[in-house]
């Protein structure tokens, strides 16, 4: 089911009775929802588990199982890297944009390397290895990996820069399959009762308080009194059109969207029991432009051939960035020792080719003096290190003087911009939903993408943000609600 | 009371007892209300007013008094102007931009000519005559003006384009002030029991459905029962800097937020009883840099020297497009002909002064090849009446090639640029307040800045969108609480 339609809990006198009982019951069997039911079980809850699927997996499995992970891992400490919790919460924070929750940002960056050591204890499975180079994921099993705008400015000025992503131990791209592999099992051995095939239609209210939820399996309802409450972990509203228009409606730019029927349905669910929903509007999107890694080293015009961005930020960014362009698309600019034909899934096509920037310029209709005048300043520039207009620096910084040369278009509409959506819940540090107030719904947690969570803001994503608040706050929503079945007990 | 804090309605249960009683009880005393009542006034309801000021007036009294109204009044037709509904109604949806509500754009082009008509009758005085030119506001007491972006690409291409501004008889600007009087005259004439120095703090509700409201007046709590339900007309939130923070973090960008208390209580009140709030990260915002009118031919710039935007649109359009620049400023670049001082009350600065656009570029500290190679493709095709970049148009498209030059600053923090909230409660066509799922809330209706309504997006705003709104939907949402009001009489 679409739509915007998930409303009001059902009130507890409109139980006819508990079919089912637990201290805590999660909501979606993505990351978020496994590193929930993880933290109550550690902490002694019971916990009982509902996907709609057939499995584990949602956006999570989908993903590059990259989590970002900072302020002195191991792994950054073995490849050299001397990262510390203040420079990582700064990071943190600048990536957050106008949109920023702080009071997260400084808990993962205190947390996060303890963070990382539960997600091993987990039996998630790491390499250890560092690999340089631009990836938007490792093409081999390698864990650490620069994710975002770290070197990048303005973030090198606001934090020492180091690589954060660190990557399931996966050959190749799509190691989030394995990272759900290795928490599913984690889950089902400590002893989850996870219910697959079974979809969540409404929460139960106890006066404003959340202390269940019906379920529907094998076409039954099903009412589950839960204890300590319930953890919403059941992803974003990128696959709800209706949503989507209503909320965020600059994504219709795009064609992409990616999720695995993330329709909402946890933050309706949310709003309907007095949650409040913040920074819908915002999210994420890329176009797989730095394929291969030469064409990082390219420029960006939007339609009236200025630049826009300091290309050697994350291809995200310059993704972001790139769709906030008039015109409804905007053109990678190369030399013909750096092209080479980008991957078929990306359609991107060659929109202008020549022997100087002038031609290029003329072929792509663009006024004379528009195209060819950025690139000479560029240029001029380039060749003593520096870009005045953005501030884009070495290594990606070169010189594209030497044609012949070729632009590349990326088109909102028909190249390959995937994108997912980065509003949701207001949740607090504990996880719990929170009012219009500030004030906690009592009984009701969530994480992951049905939140508005690290990756807060569109224009600051990087790699594994999302997975570093899914996994890191659905643990903490998962702790807090066993401590409230506890306080129960 | 600001802070994010209004919450979920008084249950029915809880109320002592009625100490008063109507038909429809209207939260706020400026246009939008007092269109409410007096729409509700006409449909036979008894109506009550509540203003928690001491009189009327809110942010629609320290407006220009200005409606947007085509379709072809009389007032355009006296002038010339052959504008029809499905124009009209074609610029309002491209001035709705992603946000657009079409069913409102829809019924507002075929009903603004009668509504104008409703105004007139209501003693809102007009004189009745076109003044040529660009203005914020008539500096006479004129009545039709050009007052968005009607003649400039992209929205002359999409509707034949007519000056739609039609401003209450006032001279010199602030006729919103007198807007309010002649409409408060008009509501106490028809026997609106107005309460003013009272203030609304919750609504009441019987089940899901508003059946009234409390009121503090005199340091006492009255429990007023309305039976046809509540029109919430108590503005935006633009003096809420939690509420700013939290869902329109982007206005804190500038500085001079406008408005009367606009503290977002209404908003909050109607999401407390289960209303939607949408497009909460909109706002207005304009700095007036066409003053004087010559400046009207200048060229904006962003601090990479490059233009972004055609200047002769509306200037708040262009001034939201400024906001949107990285670098914290932008400069409005005119030759010596066309300079003036600027206002004091514009904050506007001179940064840069020059024989030639290479020395302001210096003096700039821009790039050699920036700031003067734009200025040397605008002047190219300036001189031949085309801007192959931004499609400005003859007569704003001048060259200006012709030295001394000057470079005025408006930087975003120091500069004036005054702002207001375009996100508010979900309505529907009759101001019915709509929950999530797009169901009426019953008994609840809302209009103006507590409601996101056909000023729905930043970007495409014109001058007089926002009182056509609070007037002709406030009118809606006072006749449908009145209807309700009836079908339980």
């Amino acid at each position: 089911m679409t739509g915007v339609s998930l409303h009001r809990p059902l009130p507890l006198a409109e139980v006819p009775q508990w079919d089912l009982a637990c201290d805590v019951a999660v909501v979606g069997f993505g990351a978020a929802g496994a590193c929930a039911a993880l933290a109550a079980r550690e902490a002694g809850a019971n916990v009982m588990l509902f996907e709609r699927n057939a499995g584990s997996g949602g956006a999570s499995g989908l993903s590059g199982g990259e989590i970002y992970v900072g302020g002195g891992s191991p792994v950054q400490r073995a490849a050299g890297f001397d990262d510390d919790v203040a420079d990582f919460a700064a990071y943190l924070k600048a990536a957050g944009g106008p949109c920023v929750d702080v009071a997260k940002c400084d808990l993962y960056a205190r947390e996060a390397v303890a963070h990382f050591a539960w997600l091993q204890a987990q039996g998630v499975p790491y390499r250890g290895n560092y690999l340089p180079g631009k990836h938007i994921e490792p093409t081999d099993d390698s864990t650490l990996i620069w994710s975002g705008s770290e070197a990048a400015a303005p973030y090198v000025d606001q934090a020492r820069p180091a690589p954060r992503g660190h990557v399931v131990q996966h050959m190749g791209w799509g190691g989030g399959r394995t990272l759900m592999d290795r928490l599913e099992a984690r889950v089902r051995a400590v002893g989850v009762d996870v219910r697959c095939n079974a979809r969540v239609v409404s929460l139960v209210a106890d006066g404003a308080a959340i202390v269940g939820l019906v379920v529907r399996m094998d076409n039954q309802l099903f009412h589950v009194r839960a204890l300590g409450g319930v953890v919403l972990a059941s992803g974003g509203f990128v696959m709800n059109e209706d949503m989507r228009r209503r909320y965020c409606p600059d994504t219709f730019r795009i064609n992409d969207p990616i999720g695995d029927k993330d329709d909402g349905a946890g933050i309706l669910m949310g709003m309907g029991a007095g949650g409040d929903a913040i920074h819908m509007e915002q999210f994420f999107t890329t176009c797989p432009w730095t394929i291969p890694e030469s064409h990082a080293q390219g420029v960006f015009v939007n339609v009236a051939g200025q630049r826009f961005i300091n290309e050697d930020c994350y291809h995200g960014r310059v993704s972001r960035t790139a769709v906030d362009q008039p015109g409804g698309r905007v053109y990678l600019l190369l030399d013909n020792a750096r092209f080479q034909q980008p991957p078929d899934f990306a359609r991107m096509t060659i929109a202008g080719t020549g022997d100087s920037w002038d031609e290029v310029e003329a072929e792509l209709g663009m006024a004379a003096g528009t195209l060819s005048a950025t690139m000479a300043v560029y240029n001029r520039h380039a060749a003593d290190g520096h870009d005045p207009l953005f501030d884009k620096r070495p290594p990606m910084l070169v010189p594209l003087d030497q044609g012949p040369f070729v632009a590349l278009e990326l088109n909102f509409q028909t190249s390959y911009f995937s994108f997912f959506t980065l509003g949701g819940l207001a949740t607090n540090t504990d996880g719990a939903v929170l009012d219009r107030g500030g004030a906690p719904v009592r009984g009701l947690y969530a994480a992951g993408r049905c939140t508005s969570g690290l990756p807060a803001w569109g224009h600051g994503y990087a790699s594994g943000l999302s997975l570093a608040d899914c996994t890191f706050f659905g643990r903490q929503a998962g702790a807090a609600a066993a401590r409230h079945a506890a306080g129960h007990g």
